[in-house]
């Protein structure tokens, strides 16, 4: 890979889940949390990988990558993971957007990367 | 909306266009050419919105989203747009992935924005 940020997946079909959210000023935590988060997605059965990105004016999109829609149910309802989304809700994000998509085609430049 | 980032979108279905991407050093009209293809994609027939992110390390994630997979392929062969996108591979970036998605479900938080 060119860089670590890009997600190595398997040929289509699979899933994503397009989070696009507005961070709070401050970290509250924040930062600690989506690091354990990553590594606790990582381990969940059907996990394919994630693009994460961030800008300097609070927005954000990351997008996680899932073999089926059992997965990523699976992975909302993950307890430690519920406790992250509450404190998202209460105090992480000023708002945030989820679309679950089924990703149909794919290519990449260079294509062989 | 809280923040002009997020896109107004319809219910699902519909199909989004995920293009994460790794830029080269340096502008070359990266910049112009980036607000132009976002004025050209919201003249497109079937354009819905778009939401854009890029990280101060160069790594960014655009997801563009539309009406049907033909409007996705009519906006691909777009004359103006294939030059940004032979520009791209030659100038712009290092690295970039594509991946065509059917949104199948959508929430947000607060639900009402």
């Amino acid at each position: 890979m060119i860089n670590a940020a890009f997600a190595t997946l398997p040929e289509p079909p699979y899933y994503s889940v397009i989070f696009s959210s507005l961070r709070t000023e401050g970290d509250h935590q924040y930062g600690r949390m989506a690091d354990r988060m990553v590594e606790l997605a990582a381990e969940q059965p059907g996990y394919l990988g994630v693009e994460s990105v961030r800008g300097a004016d609070g927005f954000g999109i990351t997008v996680s990558y899932w073999h089926s829609l059992d997965d990523i149910a699976a992975w909302k309802s993950q307890a430690e993971h519920r406790i992250a989304q509450e404190t998202g809700k209460a105090q992480w994000y000023l708002h945030y957007e989820v679309r679950i998509a089924r990703v149909e085609r794919a290519y990449a430049k260079p294509a062989a990367a």
